[in-house]
């Protein structure tokens, strides 16, 4: 399978060189990223993909000053709906209703199970579980990045609050959850370019109950 | 880029068909779990594999009889650590030093800055970002299942106490997050096998900023 040489060859480049990644490749990553799967198909997250030069000058401090943040292409920011609120399901059920041309009425059973399922009071637990879709959506991307042999540097690291500042996202409803550089690795300035991959053994990742 | 293919071919089967995936297939899709990223490379979750046809009808009723439980092949269960330790760090690190074969002592810095992320105190809180590491695990593997032509359905909706307590994950420090039904698709009984695939449109999934 060529995803587990893509996969293989991949790394978490703390260096990038700058170089831009063609538009295309952007699209193609963007689009894998948009046909992850979510918890109801609902996908409670977005992604603002960063490559103008002076914004991401500005994010460097916000990415506590992350090396791979300065020589990347563009940063994507994986930002998850901060609540399930009744206005974005019913939103969500309109837009599935106009996609599969039924009426929203023959959708009623599927809308009443994600009303139940969310609790908008509950507004902490709703961001973690749509960050949770948001981190498969990032699994998506890093390989659909490394098959577009372009190297993908994901990020936990980094000043949540001041990035949802400087992107203005908690008035859209909002949080930053992860990010993910895209580009280049820059290998001779980088002394993890060239070392082993180090993943746990198998007879401790997987138990088989055959 | 096939993984998009892929992608739009696959859909969360609700009906699977009882065909077992050849064991060379679930090889390659749990070596593709594997090496995905994870915060630190601590990988801090197991995947139980099962597909024991005793097990997996124990399971059933577990997982809501959901109908995909009962023709799926293998039924995957993202089993991520209940709390960051600083034995499990102190492993980690004695496996990286083996691995790339360097002394503890030269990973200090490493093993240092892990011990300060992570406060053993704080189990929700390291448990949460430990399902987070098993969610990017997750979409590699549906994206590695996707590419063999595997069907994948990831499932929440289960009793998560009573799958810990049928599989022993407690005792071993783990707590069930997440489920991923692998076989293939039943399309004559599965009214969902047609559907339009309805995903956002890309102007409300992706921002850029060039």
């Amino acid at each position: 399978m060529e995803i587990i040489e893509k996969l293989e060859w991949r790394y978490a480049a703390k260096a990038m060189n700058g170089k831009k990644v063609p538009a295309e490749k952007i699209d193609r990553i963007l689009e894998a990223a948009r046909l992850a799967p979510s918890a109801f198909g609902l996908q409670p997250f977005e992604i603002i993909s960063v490559s103008n030069p002076d914004l991401l000058a500005q994010l460097l401090p916000v990415a506590y000053n992350q090396n791979q943040v300065k020589g990347c292409s563009h940063l994507l920011v994986f930002a998850a709906w901060d609540n399930y609120t009744p206005e974005r399901i019913e939103a969500f059920i309109e837009h599935v209703a106009k996609e599969r041309n039924v009426t929203v009425e023959s959708l009623a059973s599927y809308r009443q199970a994600l009303l139940n399922s969310f609790d908008p009071a509950k507004s902490e637990i709703n961001f973690i579980h749509a960050a949770k879709q948001a981190y498969i959506g990032l699994g998506v991307t890093i390989v659909a990045a490394a098959t577009e042999d372009v190297d993908g540097s994901p990020m936990e690291g980094f000043d949540t609050a001041g990035m949802d500042a400087l992107l203005g996202l908690r008035e859209r409803g909002l949080r930053s959850a992860v990010i993910l550089a895209l580009g280049y690795r820059d290998a001779d300035n980088d002394r993890f370019a060239n070392l082993k991959k180090v993943r746990a053994d198998r007879a401790r990742f997987v138990t088989h109950l055959n």
